[in-house]
């Protein structure tokens, strides 16, 4: 079968071994699967991203970064055939998504990060029959295969300590800030304010329910908090409690994961703020301890989602809770995997790209 | 009177005015008065904590970091005088703490780091008349003036989100670890695990009750976490949870404030790790961000007390429950404070030294 294959740190279409589902799995025809920062991060970074997990003390899956790799973990997929022994609960021709991991002889698999099992940019899969997930009827397999990216956005929202209806800030509105504001309205929290350079994701935002869209050419996002009844400074918040006062805790949402971003926030988000780490920065970077520790503020680094999320997830996509229907900027098949790479590079030029092989 | 004052960034001891309380302030006799570590940090950089505090967005007292400066904020005094219109609750005689901060004509003053009042290194100072706690009959003077460095730990236990029982591991223990070591034990929490290269501070943490003490240069204390039931890798604790086993949050508290402690306990700390960071870095500090996000860490930074926290404090010490009577390890007259800041470079010179003009 076809797949896109990454090779010497190029993108090249060839065939791969076909695949045979051994008992517990199934074999899926791969539907559309976007593609994520991470792969284009991967793409010419893998090494390095390979030995950030492996320090980070994740589970070695024996990954090996100089093989061949197809990437896709954003999918929705057709159910073709079973392994041995199946109960056949999900007839052929069901479709489905499922967490990006698949349980294999040699342990766990992160279809994408394998040199085993091809991700979504391949014409066929295989995955855990016990994880994957049957698409509901009427939602349109390309909103389907947006699960995945968005249930980061509800993990991120679950691990800040939000009170009823908390205001927040949305640093980045790339695919995380945009899950981001997607989970927070889902959750009934706002005013959300959004910040972004990028005029086409601004609107995206906009779209996704943010409040508040801002240009960070023009304004800081954080300035808008003592609109929100929330003090910048500690002084003004004590001034606050003093006369008996109250105001949300100030949650920010950093989904940029730049070098200079968090120091950026140290100085602009207001004392006391939880700022919530989505944005993935993978060089080093550079902060003031002591200005986080004069405004207590706090850094909560997130990453992945439960199984639980992912559902929930599906399920907002499925109810219209999350409306994702104006994301999906261009759809491409296996050849044009590569091109779509270096179109992604322009913020301007897309939002989500989807591969339909 | 007599006081020590920083002048051209060295210590002189030279005559300041007689203080007049003014109305709802006390008059006060320095009983004792311990250095601090900002004091050591402040003799040489003032300017810059200035700077940083500033744009951190504390209150401006308007303190000239460049203009005489007696400092001195860790005091037991003794009640000399009244403003007018006291109702005189605290007879003279009665020896009393307070919070460093006094309501003066130009906004609050900030003990030890004010132009206009001095700290605790003067024979007397001013005080808020309801700011002031009578030190509780039988509490020595030497062991009330370490209310202020206790409180700042028990603050810092009270924003660890510490289930009962809970571990931690303290990495520091000069007074702030020590002071959180106690506030812990106070808790009812443990084991403790509390690292520090110095002998000495080993020493004082058992004696605090840490249940472990290690030396880093030997071992890690992070590498107790397994013998203590909690997996340091995000896969073994998903195996636990997986077989429907339970683990502790680990909580480490960073307690030193030097560069690079932070990548460090990125890299050291359990997956999903609570860090305290009561340790203040006064210099910009690097680390990899990607590690903290695929471990899902969380920074917590921590600063200063409430009054409550530090009403608490003295109840601790007052009943026993914390007990300092081995942590004064030096008493020096004015005379001898430049000298004392000289010996306090060393850690194994002195744990806590007071000042008793």
């Amino acid at each position: 079968m076809r797949a896109v294959i990454r090779r010497n740190r190029q993108l090249v279409c060839d065939e791969i071994a076909e695949l045979t589902p051994a008992p517990g799995q199934v074999l899926v025809k791969t539907l559309a699967c976007g593609i994520c920062g991470s792969d284009l991060h991967a793409l010419h970074h893998m090494e390095h991203m390979i030995d950030l997990t492996r320090r980070a003390g994740t589970l070695d899956t024996g990954f090996d970064p100089r093989a061949d790799t197809v990437f896709g973990h954003e999918f929705c997929a057709e159910v073709l055939d079973h392994g041995p022994g199946s109960p056949k609960t999900l007839k052929a021709g069901t479709r489905v998504v499922s967490i990006p991991a698949v349980m294999g002889a040699a342990g766990v698999e992160l279809l994408g990060f394998s040199n085993r099992l091809p991700g979504g940019f391949a014409e066929r899969m295989i995955l855990t029959e016990a994880m994957v997930l049957e698409v509901p009827n009427g939602l349109p397999t390309e909103h389907a295969a947006l699960t995945e990216p968005f249930a980061v956005g509800l993990h991120a929202v679950a691990k800040a300590r939000l009170e009823p209806k908390s205001p927040a800030v949305v640093v980045g509105c790339g695919p995380v800030g945009l899950a981001v504001i997607a989970a927070l309205k889902a959750g009934g929290h706002g005013p959300v304010i959004a910040a972004d350079f990028s005029p086409r994701r601004r609107d995206a935002a906009e779209r996704l329910g943010a409040d508040i869209v801002i240009d960070p050419a023009l304004e800081d996002a954080n300035g808008r908090w003592e609109s929100l009844g929330v003090p910048r400074t500690r002084a003004a918040q004590q001034m606050v409690q003093m006369m008996g006062g109250r105001f949300a805790r100030p949650i920010v949402f950093e989904c940029v994961g730049a070098p200079g971003v968090l120091q950026n926030l140290i100085e602009a988000a207001p004392a006391g703020a939880q700022i919530v780490v989505a944005g993935v920065c993978m060089e080093t970077d550079r902060f003031e301890p002591s200005i986080a520790v004069t405004k207590e503020v706090e850094f909560t680094f997130v990453f992945g989602y439960s199984p639980e999320e992912f559902a929930q997830t599906l399920r907002h996509l499925a109810e219209g809770v999350i409306d994702v229907s104006h994301l999906v900027t261009g759809q491409v098949g296996l050849d044009g995997v590569a091109g779509a790479f270096e179109a992604l590079a322009d913020p301007e030029a897309h939002v989500k790209i989807l591969v339909t092989p």
